[in-house]
């Protein structure tokens, strides 16, 4: 199973892919951070965003892709900007017929460090520590994504129910695949895979 | 000029087209609210809000799209939504590679009132007299939608500074086009005429 992680941001948006086969450790197939220039226009900005997030779809066609969730109660001068940017992330998924799951950032940190009040730099450890990485991923943004990537897996990566996790229903998916086929050849949306969790 | 005026939401969006020449009244092309199931996965709702804006865009041809500036301070229980569905109204014009005008809830009001602080059935009055209409435009998402747009004619229709308004500028006008165009066939945008402002 392949799960994309998305640590949504305008500035900076971390990707991270990851694959998990049953007994095996997960292992990391891609990270990076998509940066959007702070003085370009809003529009311009989740453009940018929209075409890098459905190239990452598109080339690294994962099982699922992980969002976080965004609260209005996080940094109330990026909040909106966030907000929007985890709007587009949600938007390529839905576009490829990728099932999405959304995990608040307390259920991050609690997945990969036990606690769910852990720091940035804790994250950052045990997101290479379990994926046996040779370097710590910089900048946060992309442990982060990794952090998610891992929690979806972590949390079991079989379908959540969709109207908890935002995961859309068998009908709903085959729906955005013939929307997204409509609109520009893509493949169709790949199933999860019950039961299949992560090795660590 | 025509501007198409979005009041963004997800349960319920107000889409607002308005045509404006010299010397004429502001005459209603058409106007709209799209509706999400309240109970569908999030990223189903945005698909489907994307699906029909994009459409909206593509049917009406606008010279600029007006979507309402959100800030933190709405209604926390829906403000990640509605920031998330103006995120894909912006995405939707940046597609087209149609300038994009922002414009604040008080701004509007001031617009078509002359007050910051009006209330919704005072909106729906003016909106209604402005562009004399036999009907009140229902719901107030729709006449919400007609105010942004009578506002982006009003304030000038002319291209408002790229950093303070969200439009783009002329290259990244072009940029966007030929991002859009690569996607799939579309037209390219039109550029905001200069100084062509709304007869009232």
């Amino acid at each position: 199973m392949r799960v994309l992680g998305v640590d949504p941001g305008l500035t900076r948006c971390g990707v991270g892919v990851l694959d998990s086969r049953p007994g095996r450790r997960a292992e990391l197939v891609d990270v990076l951070v998509v940066r959007t220039p702070v003085d370009a226009p809003l529009a311009e900005r989740l453009l940018a965003l929209s075409v890098e997030l459905e190239a990452a779809v598109e080339r690294y066609r994962p099982d699922a892709v992980a969002v976080e969730r965004v609260f209005s109660r996080h940094d109330v001068s990026t909040v909106m900007g966030t907000a929007q940017a985890s709007g587009v992330a949600l938007l390529a998924a839905a576009r490829a017929g990728v099932p999405v799951g959304m995990h608040t950032p307390s259920e991050v940190k609690a997945a990969v460090t036990g606690s769910g009040r852990a720091g940035k730099e804790q994250v950052t450890t045990m997101v290479t520590r379990i994926l046996g990485l040779a370097e710590r991923p910089r900048p946060a943004d992309a442990a982060d994504a990794l952090a998610l990537a891992l929690c979806h897996l972590w949390r079991g990566g079989a379908p959540v129910p969709a109207a908890a996790a935002g995961g859309p229903t068998a009908a709903q998916r085959a729906w955005a695949a013939a929307e997204a086929a409509a609109r520009r050849p893509t493949r169709q949306g790949a199933a999860l895979p019950p039961g299949v969790g992560p090795a660590l």
